[in-house]
């Protein structure tokens, strides 16, 4: 952990004193941004990042991008100083309540009892974070404590990875066995183990369908795998509806089953037995039916591959890729996404958070790693522009694009600067549609009039605020000019916007 | 409450459904921004205000403004939309710990448990908001919750002040009579009793001089009173030092006292005595020595002046007005504040956020009206320039002015669109020194070297920032040049951001 | 607070080490009994009590005691003994979730950050516990804190009372001037501002009849008064029809109103006019409909009576007194209440955990001061043996008395063995029907057959066990044997129980 | 679950409602008591057990309890009633804060949304509380829930064990592979993995003598095996001095290491290579040093025992055993525990709370299977009593005896009671010192004068007591009277308390 990023604030000075010349400070200019910057990081990396916030008003800034690291289940050691323990009684001016600020969103939250807790403090916090089910930890540090003497803590190492019960796992492969039409379901469990190998050797052993779940957090198989059948919808009516043909669904390292709007349903269609393998126990104790492993992903796909027999199953028939779309002017959605699809080299690693186009991107462009799409689990907006930050950071080799919505775009356009200061090359193209579409989209499947305000966001030159943030870029309007301009968005040095201007159609909602 | 402040999310639609008419909803592009807009639309109008967010990804990114309104005692209906009841047993995509996340901030935090309660706990959340110690409440309400029928519930008012106690109050007179040489210290407790006029004429009577404490969350006395003395500092060191001269303190709407840097000292001479009114208990309670009372400022002040003779001291010498600054480049802050001063019609309101500068702008820019000044009591940054939204739309008929540093102006730069787009005439003064100075002064303060990371910001063009979020501006760098940009400023018919270079000379911490 | 309650463990003895010779520590056998006599205690005196528990199993046994403190907004400083700072880290035996543990019944919960800040957090503590609404406070303390160096903290005086808003006054008496014929509901907060006078007053004044709400935590009233007119029932539907006949209601000290059980009704006939003044200001918050004050309840009453013409209304009709019960065997509740009464001194307080018997009581035993009855406002059970041992050692000079089930005396029943050792005279007489009989009423209101297991408490000895406790008793079954037993009972020079079986009818239960 | 522990009020009425006639209630007098009996049959049964309580003050009375299962690691589903969800908005009698309660010491603390949660929601806890690490989970549910239709969830298994990382392991065994000395820790996580074989198996096949760490909640090691060297100390210097002739030491179901005093040392001798398996990730994240692995104690065992070769390393000597205790008057406790361990048959199940005697308990008591010791974890008293109920409940075959002191059987003395009514034969033997023994050793150890108040306990007479609550007993004085009461006891068809005198020295506190 020497990559740090933060906002400081006068309590982190003694934090920051004599900063380790080989350690790296990454400043962010608001705290939703340093926070999602060292959770980009952390994926990235595989391994928890950590951030230092300015006591209670910069870790309030930054409680949004935590409750999306919680559900991303992303490492983090979260740190914020706290006002000088020797006149806190008297609650001077930044004191703050940050223990219980943090509490709900992390898996510890917790304030040392003396200055010579914070090393083995901040060495737990580490492991907590690194255990699955993964997720920040926040460690609060009255900022005299970085002037008291103290012990440097012994070395400790602690396993961050369990695997299922092999009695347990023995069970599953006994449904899986008497199976006629298994499919699997993945989710973002399967990327966090950190290997698709195992899945798809599991997959092709049972020749069985591959669906993930709708929400993608992450990846969990190569889109572009004979046996990969796309996306399942969000809600129970499509997921039961979907998956009715299986007598028998193996979930893996996702919920049963992420759903988003209310659409009442089965589960899954009567008699369909449903094993889940996940990384976080309590998604293992509160899913509706079937039987629940909390273990590693890739271990329990290991082992149930060595339990299975080989399956003697017809391969599936090719997907149908979508037709090539129009090029017209204003341009479809279909259209950009299929452009960026082309532009995009085999090693990209895509930060999404284009939302109402989301559907459109998924229909192109294809994950084939672990750790080449990311977006947020939690459903809020500002994850994905500071989080290409921290990927690029992580992973300088590999191009890093961030794609994104206008609405989107707006709530941590704080971290173009970053970006431009630190001369990350991150191409960001935005999906440009004035609104908050998805919402159109939403309101329409709930049945409600447009008589709800505040959907319309007209009236903002992305290009020259990125300008202004000493980021470049530039606007299209025109589908003649897009590939010109994702090209020069793709050789640019630093972070290079292009604002693609897209039909305002709102589509339908899918669920 | 018919101005609502929010960034909608889909577990709001259904709240925002068949929006009334007469309703106003002012959209911000990040939450942090409309919780901001809401705490100035409150604070300039004396009212609570409602602000509805986006479950907990939206509520998170506004909890460090939650902080700043909780420190400002600025009473706030804060609601978020929680998913649908009907499956959030299964936790899908929105569903929060929306409760949890808001509780350490808020006076109150409930989630209803039938959609029947809704209307009831909305009322109640503004009553306990308006409650004295003022402050935001927070209320989850999942999104089926509007569909449901429900009684309107009959009205209800409730008395939203407290008289501080007449035994007590008539021991703080004996001690006042007693003493020789009074002195008043005043803090935000006095503005938020709405009325300069009583805490003037007990002064007058008492012929005591009077004292801000030296964070001036809100004004509390006419800074162009005869009695005034200027702003207490911020340690203990020099807080005590400077009261010395005085046998009894007067406290009206303060902590006893706000401070901030970490200086040991006595609270106040030994043998001061020391009397508290206080608009919030706990502040009585944690005072460290003296007599506390809670209750209204105002009718305390009133109490007293009635009990207490008329003194007979001689006038207090009249205080040396600053000498006019000089017009070299770059700038001084001394010299652009001076002549913010001159451009400042009669009944501006200042939203300030220069934080090195403050101390500064307080040496030229009086308030002598209780919603004249407006900063935050938490210490953070974000909240001025969002709050001058909110200050404009609660006082469309005066100048409201924004002063603010550049470091500080990223944090809710997302704000000036919505002033665009409501067409809010707000001058924007960034007093720009490419850096968090107020940092750099602190480190110097505490002693430590200049190897702390973090503290420059260079490299951000404000004005294109601005004039991509639609608002118009200019920057400035010569001094014959200000007055003029000024000048456009206040006359512009929307936000115009004016950007100030000022010299980057280090200020002494003022302790 | 001189005398201290408690139950102490290995992280206390530092606490209790040095015990000066002055203070009085009284031990509790379990801390149930501890924190109950502490509340028993500060009824009794008007003042904080301070109590010492051993750490998270000590505070976790007292929790539904500082329940039921909470809800009797009784003024408490509780305490306990953390862990050693030094280890603390390692989570040693007996670390524990203190602040976490009290937090949700404490108005404030805190562990202080340095051994210094001790002594002015127990001082806080104090001044937030008797501030209205009063209620416990909880500090728990590291045990080697007090082997810490630190300083005396200054005096420091707090008002712990406040006054109503004039203006809202004058607003309520215009309201009560309009009344043809208004009515009094007094509640708990008329004996927390310790005068009836005030009430009495105003009622005599405007010749409103009185009623005391159900629940009946601390009298309001003097119950021999000829306003006084009884107690209201506890569910919507009985209180609405009992106060039809008025116009306008004034509640003083007491929610609008105290509920139970669910019986849907209206809460007031509509059109009838309500104003309440109450000393909580969440009660006043989320108070239904009306004008709510919040202040002082003896203030407000003085003041609105200075506003108020003296009414000219017809003096109520007397209140029929029930006619002398029948000496049967097994005795009725009725008649040992009956006998009850005569045995009582006039001075006597009662500490009354009857439940099921409760209403008889109240039928027979008259309370005419604010000290002289005692009951939980929390509903649960094992709170008035220990209470009455608080009573007791508050006011020696009077009579204190315990009326309890058989049911309810198990709950606490270790808080005899302090009442023997302390030679403490407590007449405890307990109404024995062999079990819940208060649920069995409710079973039947609620048309639940009598299927429910767990409703018989037989086989229980209770004389003997008070005898093993080092207390003293008789069991009484036969009409002729009660009043000799009563004698004997408050002749005694300790604890005497007397155990008195009464038929085990099962009582309407009155809604 | 079909045996329900509980104490009922009102608001769980609805609940017991039509109790299924297969289904047992258990009837406790307080709700410590039935939490505690509710803990003791988890324990007995391995398997989730399910208590019921009354709101808040009864959940309340239980919280020292839940404190107690959840240092145990028990698996509890703890309900209570909440009030009817119709009329909770105005907060009537028996409303509770029931979730915030007991969050700090449950897994998941939760009320349900909508009544049609209730049965998946109870479901859910089930689950979590079995999964590991195992402990109490809360469940509120408003009275009127019951009477709500709703359907019944699907059936749902859950895997409640997880197996540690193989590579982890495989590094663990060359740590192993590697020692010269290694040394064994074991704690209750051996006995919560339901098996001694496996380490019985590993601990022969590398040689190595094996210590219980101190606090032995249960026992993790037949402690008749040759290779059985006893008790750890519970302090830092004494744990590292005895384990410093090992240079490895594999911990397995324990913390490295439970600590009670403060004695500063070192964790182990520098150079002393940890290996910790534990069933609790948090033990494993803040352990001190070494390598920490969670996962299931007996997987892990068997898995090391595979890696590792058997070992060639002498026998160890065998263990002295304790010279029989001289008969005097008074009694020694060495005498009494002596007779104690005579009079056991094989399969005793001993529920301690012996506190200043358990250390002379253990030299002649041995325990050889994982069932057959339980004692708190937390170090509060009031949990063997009831769980010795909860023990026999569980295990009707095996003899089931309580060994507790006069001090420790105070606290939940009611649960005798239950005993009796419920005719379980359960010997209770008391070891009377007529004080809180354990703190004069404590106060001794630490230097303390004994001017500590509230240490002593004279004046009980608990056979009397327990005779009131329908057991039997007797006492003894003279040795010679022993064995004949331990052997009635013993024989006794019911519960059958023998109260103990023994001499009143202090013994030195064993650190």
């Amino acid at each position: 952990m020497t990559t740090i990023f933060g906002n400081p604030g006068s309590t982190e000075l003694t934090f920051l004193e004599d900063f380790p010349e080989d350690f790296r400070y990454v400043l962010a200019l608001q705290e939703a941004s340093a926070l999602g910057m060292a959770t980009g990081y952390a994926q990235g990396t595989g391994n928890a990042a950590l951030v230092n916030l300015h006591t209670a008003p910069g870790l309030g800034n930054a409680m949004g991008a935590l409750v999306t690291a919680w559900h991303n289940r992303t490492p983090l050691v979260v740190t914020a100083g706290q006002q000088d323990r020797r006149h806190i009684n008297l609650e001077p001016l930044l004191t703050g309540r940050l223990v219980e600020l943090a509490r709900p969103y992390a898996k510890r939250s917790y304030e040392p009892r003396r200055p010579q807790e914070v090393p083995s403090e901040i060495l737990r916090a580490y492991h907590t974070a690194m255990q699955p089910p993964r997720g920040p930890v926040f460690v609060s540090v009255p900022m005299d404590d970085w002037n008291a003497e103290c012990e440097t803590p012994p070395s400790h190492e602690v396993s961050h990875r369990v695997a299922p019960d092999p009695a347990a796992i023995e069970r599953a492969a006994e449904v899986l066995r008497g199976a006629h039409s298994p499919a699997i379901v993945v989710g973002p469990g399967v990327a966090r183990s950190r290997s698709f190998d195992e899945v798809v050797a599991l997959a092709e052993r049972i020749k069985a369908p591959v669906w993930q779940e709708g929400i993608v957090a992450l990846a969990g198989f190569p889109q572009g795998h004979p046996l990969f059948m796309g996306f399942l919808p969000l809600a129970q009516k499509g997921v039961s509806e979907t998956l009715a043909p299986h007598d028998a669904v193996l979930v893996l390292g996702s919920a049963v089953f992420p759903y988003y709007p209310y659409v009442p349903g089965e589960v899954v269609r009567e008699g369909t037995e449903v094993v889940q393998i996940t990384d976080d126990p309590e998604e293992a104790a509160r899913a509706p039916l079937g039987r629940s492993i909390f273990g590693d992903v890739a271990l329990a796909a290991a082992a149930l591959a060595e339990l299975l027999p080989e399956a003697d199953r017809p391969a599936l028939p090719a997907r149908e890729e979508p037709p090539e779309p129009e090029a017209a002017a204003p341009m479809s959605v279909d259209y950009v996404m299929w452009q960026i699809a082309r532009a995009l080299p085999e090693d990209a690693v895509v930060a999404d958070e284009s939302t109402s186009s989301k559907v459109v991107l998924h229909r192109y462009v294809k994950t084939n790693d672990p750790v080449g799409y990311h977006t947020s689990a939690a459903g809020g907006l500002g994850f994905c522009m500071p989080a290409s930050v921290g990927l690029k950071l992580a992973m300088p080799e590999r191009p890093v694009v961030c794609v994104i919505g206008d609405g989107s775009a707006m709530y941590s356009i704080q971290s173009l600067w970053t970006a431009a200061r630190n001369g990350l090359a991150i191409p960001t193209i935005v999906i440009n549609n004035r609104g908050y579409t998805i919402l159109k989209s939403y309101r329409n499947a709930l049945g409600i009039s447009d008589s709800v305000p505040g959907l319309d966001v007209p009236g903002i030159d992305l290009v020259q605020v990125a300008r202004g943030l000493g980021a470049d870029g530039e606007a299209v309007e025109r589908p003649e000019d897009l590939e010109g301009a994702l090209g020069r968005a793709l050789e640019a040095e630093g972070p290079y916007l292009v604002d693609v201007a897209v039909d305002t159609s709102v589509p339908k909602f899918a669920r």
